[in-house]
């Protein structure tokens, strides 16, 4: 299954979404015309946070509501906005550094690739979108660069979580765009000022349930800009697997449901060019990763 | 004025307190009791958000109500249990690092001394309050460490704000503990993971509205461990005062109402002396900045 924040006319409703993004339920209008009565959350953190429950809930909605296919709370992609999955984080977005080797190596030498997780955060002021402008920053930034990141979300309460249980803690996964100011993250030292710049950090354009990823560990990811092929790279080359991840955050934190942690980025960044390729006004990012869908952002002209 | 999160029997609630915290007045109680009907929101974060409106109300209920002094309403400080003033922040915790040159220099050397503030974050599932326990976190870290330092309390939205706005966006003033590992904080390169265990964060006990400090920029910070003076500095040393703090970090990302910015700290911390001397169990940790009051917490035993 596949979820969405959207947005028709005032009302921001959870939906799910077939994989072509050609249908948007609403789910709390489709439980209330199924049942007289609604008991989802309004947003999708909430419905993360009720479990397996939400998910069954969801499941006979869904199969539900595309038999009955009716307007009154199924709606075409074009008629709906698309806001960020979780368009407000409840806490900074996780996201591991230098994740690839090969992009470990484009922004220094192999010396740079890292024995340990490297992790900093992205403030929740930075979500934004499928389909939203980004920021250009001029005034703090001339270096603004794009990273394309596969995301996974907390599904439940955990700390001390073990690398052989950590898949159980994962709800599912979406496409995450780690925009980067270089010359801010390279003059502040440590990451967080040049990586929460407002609008850089765009999500979608779902979240998919982890029950329709075949194998998280092998999924391509491709960045273009403006139809030109930047990245190209595959979750199997990760540095510290997902499950490594899980467990080395939650040594001593607690994870929570909604929860997003920014996997790391394939080689082929802006910064990794010769000269540089930064992005500038006008700009189309496109990241795609295997059934996630394609997340398209254009940068502030 | 004075504001604190207090917890009454199951009831949780923001509070006024005097200067001795002899006093905590139930804001919400107290305006139902004086006019029939509650107005204030049921969190402090909530309450600040209000902006000017609260502190109005708040400063006519404080004088109302210490004028009747009703049991109703008024409890002693030790009929209440004081939670963290934001026992659950929004987003994670601001911290500047290496504010103070003799601290930098006592975890290296001069070249230590940033030219450009260096920010990271604490996740808020480190928040604890004051009297609180803090956990060892023993199977992660040997090498848990105090950090007092002066936190400035966000209190309205903005974003590139200059130097001389700066205190316009100033609520108030607490007192945080930024407890380190730093095992992890020197294993992980980027310093989230080693201050984001959970319980990491004291802050406390009350935040002070800045009209009743007269002075920020010169603060007198004391740290105490089992009574013995660890660190004595003052805000005047900081590197970067807390105008040009709120300038760099707000020049591209937007501040929000209960934001909290840990200023950094003085030297003096275990892993600067020679041998260092990390914290244990059953150790008592007590930070006092003068008007602010003093945090005390102790180490699990």
């Amino acid at each position: 299954m596949r979820f969405v924040t959207a947005k028709k006319e005032d009302r921001i409703f959870v939906g799910i979404v077939d994989e072509k993004l050609s249908k948007v339920i609403d789910i709390q209008l489709a439980e209330e015309a199924k049942n007289g009565m609604g008991t989802f959350p309004s947003s999708l953190i909430e419905c993360i946070e009720c479990g397996d429950d939400f998910l069954q809930k969801a499941t006979e909605i869904e199969e539900w509501a595309f038999a009955t296919n009716s307007h009154k709370y199924i709606y075409h992609e074009n008629e709906v906005e698309l806001l960020a999955p979780i368009p407000r984080p409840s806490k900074n977005i996780f996201c591991v550094g230098k994740n690839y080797a090969e992009h470990a190596i484009e922004l220094g030498s192999v010396e740079d690739i890292p024995e340990h997780i490297m992790m900093f955060t992205k403030a929740p002021t930075t979500v934004v979108g499928p389909n939203n402008i980004v920021l250009k920053h001029e005034h703090v930034t001339t270096q603004l660069d794009y990273e394309g990141e596969l995301a996974v979300i907390i599904g439940k309460e955990g700390r001390s979580i073990s690398e052989v249980e950590a898949f159980d803690y994962v709800f599912g996964y979406t496409i995450l765009n780690d925009i980067t100011a270089r010359d801010l993250q390279n003059r502040h030292k440590q990451f967080f000022l040049g990586k929460s710049l407002d609008t850089t950090c765009p999500m979608g354009p779902y979240i998919a349930h982890k029950s329709v990823i075949p194998n998280h560990n092998n999924l391509q990811i491709v960045t273009k800009v403006n139809d030109e092929i930047r990245q190209n790279g595959n979750t199997s080359q990760f540095i510290f697997p997902i499950e490594t991840i899980i467990s080395v955050i939650s040594q001593g934190m607690t994870l929570e449901p909604g929860d997003i942690i920014a996997t790391g980025t394939p080689a082929g960044v802006g910064k990794g060019f010769k000269p540089p390729r930064f992005l500038k006004g006008g700009d189309v990012i496109e990241i795609t990763i295997d059934c996630l869908g394609t997340l398209r952002n254009t940068i502030e002209d």
